[in-house]
């Protein structure tokens, strides 16, 4: 059959010659050949693949395969295929030559069995013996359910391989996964069967034309981009895919996914990546292109509970109860629309806010990465006179615009204000018109506008790279799993978080309008009471509540809520003591607990007085500050380098003297306390901050302690139970001069010694912690619940 | 005649009892009676005074002055007189009664000698008397030129003051010097006369409705502003006066000022004061007031030559030629428009950047202050969908719009997705209509608007201000010397630039549009050729050059040019080695010249891979890091505390060991040497910044040094010739096995040394910079036009 379209082919003249046919054959297996996918793209997409390449030098077979019989299979399969539809920039009568020639080079396959595997091998063996073909590789196209994944793979593996010389790509479709440790698992399983470049994982975004085009994009106008490409001039970057439709008829997969699983992990951190990563020197180097990009995803900062909002359409619960057969009490907290911060630690973007945002159940259904650039012009003739286009001082914006909204065609647009782009004029071509519309708050006019000379849907695009080997249009192992763990703990923090309603289409009006206050995101209406769930009240909606413990001043919250009250009050006591006395020193303690208020303090607190601000350690390790091991390291990475304080008012613990650590002779407690004395009136600290360990201790002093729990030294060395042994302390005499004294206690683990000391009296001895009374100050409490309740 | 006065006012029934007329007699006495402001505000404002408070229980007199004989000038002024207007809140009835009174109360006098101003007093004594009034002030209104100031205060000091117990207020107009010295001077004359209290110089803007209202609605709008008046929130504030009207006929004023004295020092200074300065607790406390202001003029950033952008009209310089006689080849350098980037270093205000801009010949003519806001919100409806007004995403303004333009009137205008501000009903009322007027980017519509109840001009405000004593509507000495101190230095380093020329007019176009580029501000539009004057280039024209010195290339500029060229250098020099390496040692020498170095480091490159950099100090001086002599502590002060270095890469010399300074057995240069080797490869630095002294000296190796300067010692303690002796030194030998040496030579008083050391050989003992060589590394010379050529 193979021999006969050849030479149809050869008739056509267009057509290579069988000399020119030597790059080989190509076996192209659409395994789930009948499904959704298959029929609205993967045929087209094939078909296209074929019309491009048939003068490449390859010759192809495409087999359609699924679980159905052969008859009624190949009778499903070619009712799909007689429907192909001649794109409009094709002649009429090549496509109809091709499109027969296609037909006749597609074939239907029952593929169940290990046998049915080992058979098409073999057909494929024969056929290409029959017709003196060399064997240039085969694509296995996996369009069924994930969890069918593991036998497929397996058979593939073990019988369908092709022989030495020739290359395999398996291509996958999502979901991988729906968290880190899933997606580790999944991919651990096909790590077993295939080698990563065989591997083609599908995120359909990567074929969209605009979205593939952001790298040829910055590539092509390097000279323009170069300084402006930064955080010192780009304001914004808005992600975002809108959709009119709800999940009805998808529950039973959204209510497991949801937004962000379904959108944000994968398609909106794809285009974030292409815009964030540094510009490979060559984009034709596929791997220096694939590690640019994981290195922009591995410098994502961390996201927290408050990095997103999330919402809900009304009608999801009655979608969920009809589909799933729920009852009227269950309630899905399932998030159909988000609004995700995400911000980058790298030198280039730090600070500039991107926003992820999608949803169902929208106003409109658009796709857009937006880039907002920040004015930093003076217009200083009036606006009325300005000139329209070039003025500086109008909004400067470059747009991918991904498809559907006003414009409905993929497009690029830049602000004139800003230059005139290089693009690629065989595949974009400038469009004019349309000057009434408005998009992104100006006249189109105002924008340089391109669209593709050929619209070609995104599986057409993939398939076309997949054919070309091209791996940084598809997701590699690594890229996955990094996404996942970057998305994972906020899909846990989230979790039970009640998403806020909203009636879906115009009617939202502004309720999922949202805004960024001190690194974190929240809605900018307030929740109108009548869409208020009365079932949806959850602990994590309490509020931080106050108390006493051991006589004292108690807060108590879940913990996030608990380090963010503290941190604001570590705040209140620097700008107290600031405004009396011009300076602010505050003590803190090593360990685990405080680094979630150094971060805390770090991202979100931004007028703390830093410059007033003297910075000093409870306790350190006998290790060298740079040690990991050390106190002052672990402050300086979560707190120390992200804000500005004096040099001058920083104090190590001098643990380190004379090349030795915490040596008696060398008189290091000594020198600390007289560094306090020399500098904090009266040796009273405006605010010590101490832990508390499951056995009683505070600072470095341990039960039992010879030093520090007793007598009037200032500063100690001590011994600790746990490695590393030898430590450096403040002692209690110090600790108790001081104004305030915060003790914080944080998780489960916490919660046997939190009750054994509610119920004690002074012991120092036995429970260091209890001797913590500050003579003249005020002692409080941050315990949050699991420490307090178990 | 004040009898006959008074009388007259009791028989209108609405004025006080004699009995109430308790508060005692105001003498006014305007100089310069018959002058142009006199005659256009300063009678009507002394007139709607007499109408407001003739039922204050003070009783009035006024007397005009000036230099005419008696019968010409009572002409003159009541010619004047005549003409007062009335204003239109005021009733017809009333305003004529109070005018013919006025008149009555007004007399004119001819003060020229010492005499006349002693019979002055003895009138006004006398006149007090035979109507039995107690004095309760006397206000002397100085309209005159300044050059008659001295003398006027002399005879009103000696022989016109009033009795113990009632006060003297005088009433100073503009200018009050040209610049610091000046202004210090004229302030020194009027303080050998006047007591501070006495003196009121008025800056007629303090007095313009809109601008008198910043502090009120500040104080007001607290509970709205708190959260937002501060670099979180605002993204730039614009302080703008446009004038149509251009120079002629003035310039012989004109021509000695300019612009930026004109307006920019005093106006728009005094507009930004009251935005930038934290809120006094109690606004009628004026000294509270005055001591917020001040300390806001203090914070202020020093300005540098290219903070400002300048202009001049085209015609300018034939209106100069033609009124001042000038030749065709008088080159004025006069600037008719300036563009000028302030900053705050106060916590609230860091990195906001405040635009003030004010010409001649522009194309409107407005004045305004505008407050924009950073856009924060994210809106998720389309743009066609949403709510007009109340929009999140819409632009965030406050303006108080001074008068003119599109307006036409003194107003306050706030976006309504911002808040609806307090304002006093009774001075303040609501605007509604004009809703196609666009101002800002945006309809009237998206607005509250305000406007007074009552329109008063500037003279009126501020003469009311007068007569209660509200000192803080004035320019106290040291706010005056405040100013001049932040001004001055621009003004000096513009003194010689030509200025952009520009047509006038609508014809402007985009000609003087700026923007900010790293601090700085520049021309958006490159100059076009036809406007540029041949004869205009000078030497700071110049590029940089290029050349050799000692064999080792060279780099020469003047000093500003220089500098910026060495910190792109040492940017380059970093990010070639964090890129090689992943660090960049640096090692930086003391003293003044670097200093400079420092401030553009820090406040211009901010993608300074500073994360990656380590540094250290070339040399050091034997005193405690925080002693201000300290080399070490210079670089916090100009460097280290604005940008973010981690703590562990800064590398202080340990001068300071065993409480002692730079004693040999405490091995402080071995512990150095020993630091060096441990983290810099090879000990040889990435770069190595040295001066030069004016005895050939660089980094603290003097000629005949003992150390340093032979041998492979890599850190010696050195002797100095000036205090403080003692010193800890870089050798020559580590010096030179550094990659790359700058040296960085600047002034005139270097040019001698520069000139004997580009003559000698290797001479190290007896000039040690000669001994700089680096084995395998680059050396480059940075040496200033006024170093180089004298």
């Amino acid at each position: 059959m193979l021999r006969r379209v050849l030479c149809t082919m050869l008739f056509m003249g267009a057509f290579p010659s069988p000399a020119e046919m030597s790059q080989g054959h190509i076996s192209v297996v659409l395994l789930g050949a009948t499904g959704d996918l298959a029929k609205k793209y993967l045929w087209q997409g094939l078909f296209q693949l074929y019309m491009d390449q048939v003068s490449s030098g390859h010759s192809f077979t495409f087999h359609g395969a699924a679980l159905t019989a052969l008859e009624p299979g190949q009778k499903l399969m070619f009712d799909v295929l007689k429907k192909l539809a001649c794109p409009p920039d094709e002649a009429p009568d090549r496509c109809a030559v091709l499109k027969d020639q296609f037909l006749k080079l597609s074939q239907y396959h029952q593929l169940k069995t290990a046998e049915n595997y080992t058979v098409l091998n073999r057909e494929i063996e024969a056929l290409l013996r029959q017709e003196g073909l060399k064997e240039a590789g085969r694509i296995f196209y996996f369009s069924v359910p994930p969890f069918a994944y593991t036998e497929i793979a397996r058979h593939i593996n073990s019988s369908c391989r092709p022989p030495p010389g020739a290359w395999l790509r398996v291509v996958l479709e999502k979901p991988f996964g729906h968290d880190l440790e899933s997606a580790q698992q999944l991919a651990a399983e096909l790590t077993s069967f295939f080698r990563e470049e065989e591997m083609y994982r599908v995120d359909h975004y990567l074929g969209k034309q605009a979205v593939a085009h952001i790298l040829p994009f910055r590539d092509q106008n390097q000279q323009f981009l170069d300084p402006i490409w930064n955080r010192h001039h780009v304001e914004r970057v808005e992600i975002v895919l809108k959709e009119t439709v709800d999940a009805k008829g998808r529950t039973s997969f959204y209510e497991q996914y949801g937004v962000i699983r379904d959108v944000l992990q994968n398609h909106l951190t794809e285009a974030l990546m292409f815009l964030t990563m540094e510009l490979p020197a060559n984009l034709s180097r596929t791997e220096e292109v694939l590690r640019c990009k994981l290195q922009a995803l591995r410098s994502l900062r961390g996201l927290e509970k408050h990095s997103a909002v999330l919402g809900q359409y009304q009608a999801y619960a009655s979608h969920v109860q009809e589909e799933l057969k729920k009852g009227q009490d269950y309630v899905s907290t399932t998030p159909t629309f988000a609004g995700v911060l995400v911000q980058s630690d790298s030198l280039r973007w730090e600070g500039v806010p991107f926003l992820l945002t999608s949803g169902k159940a929208l106003d409109e259904r658009v796709g857009y990465v937006r880039v907002l650039f920040k004015n930093r012009a003076y217009c200083t003739q009036s606006e009325t006179l300005r000139d329209a286009g070039h003025s500086q001082c109008k909004a400067k914006q470059i747009i991918f615009y991904i498809g559907h909204g006003a414009l409905n065609t993929p497009a690029v647009l830049v602000s004139r204000n800003l230059f005139r782009p290089v693009m690629p004029k065989s595949s974009w071509r400038e469009v004019v018109g349309q000057p009434d519309l408005h998009v992104f708050g100006q006249p189109l006019s105002d924008y340089y506008v391109y669209s593709p000379v050929k619209e070609r849907d995104a599986y057409s695009v993939l398939i076309s790279n997949i054919y070309h080997g091209r791996k940084d249009f598809f997701i590699t192992t690594e890229n996955l799993l990094a996404s996942w763990a970057f998305w994972t703990p906020l899909l846990n923090s989230i979790s039970h978080q009640p998403p806020r309603l909203y009636p879906g289409g115009v009617e939202n009006q502004n309720l999922l309008d949202f805004e960024m206050v001190s690194g974190e995101l929240a809605f900018t209406a307030a929740e109108p009471v009548e869409l208020l769930n009365p079932d949806r009240s959850m602990p994590s909606d309490f509020k931080t509540i106050q108390s006493k413990f051991r006589q004292s001043p108690l807060v108590s919250a879940w913990s996030e809520d608990l380090i963010s009250q503290l941190a604001s009050d570590v705040e209140k006591a620097a700008n107290r003591a600031v405004a009396v006395s011009g300076q602010f020193h505050l003590a803190l303690s090593g360990g685990s607990s405080p680094v979630a208020l150094f971060q805390r303090l770090a991202r979100h607190h931004y007028a703390f007085p830093w410059r007033h601000t003297h910075v000093w350690l409870v306790d350190e390790r006998c290790v060298p500050l740079t040690d990991p091991e050390s106190n002052f390291f672990s402050l300086h990475n979560h707190l120390l380098q992200s804000i500005r304080v004096p040099y001058f008012n920083v104090h190590p613990m001098p643990v380190h003297l004379n090349q030795r650590l915490c040596v008696e002779e060398d008189g290091g407690t000594e020198l600390y306390a007289k560094e306090i004395a020399a500098l904090v009136a009266n040796s009273s600290f405006d605010l010590v901050l101490l832990g508390l360990g499951t056995d009683g201790h505070t600072a470095s002093l341990f039960p039992d302690s010879e030093n520090g729990l007793e007598g009037t030294r200032a500063v100690v060395l001590t011994e600790s139970p746990v490695k590393p042994h030898q430590r450096m302390s403040f002692s209690l005499f110090l600790i108790n001069k001081a104004r305030q004294v915060f003790v914080l206690v944080v998780g489960k683990g916490k919660h046997d010694i939190t009750t054994q000391i509610s119920r004690v009296g002074r012991q120092p001895r036995k429970w260091p912690i209890s001797g913590v009374s500050p003579s003249s100050g005020q002692l409080v409490w941050y315990v949050d619940y699991e420490a307090l309740l178990g």
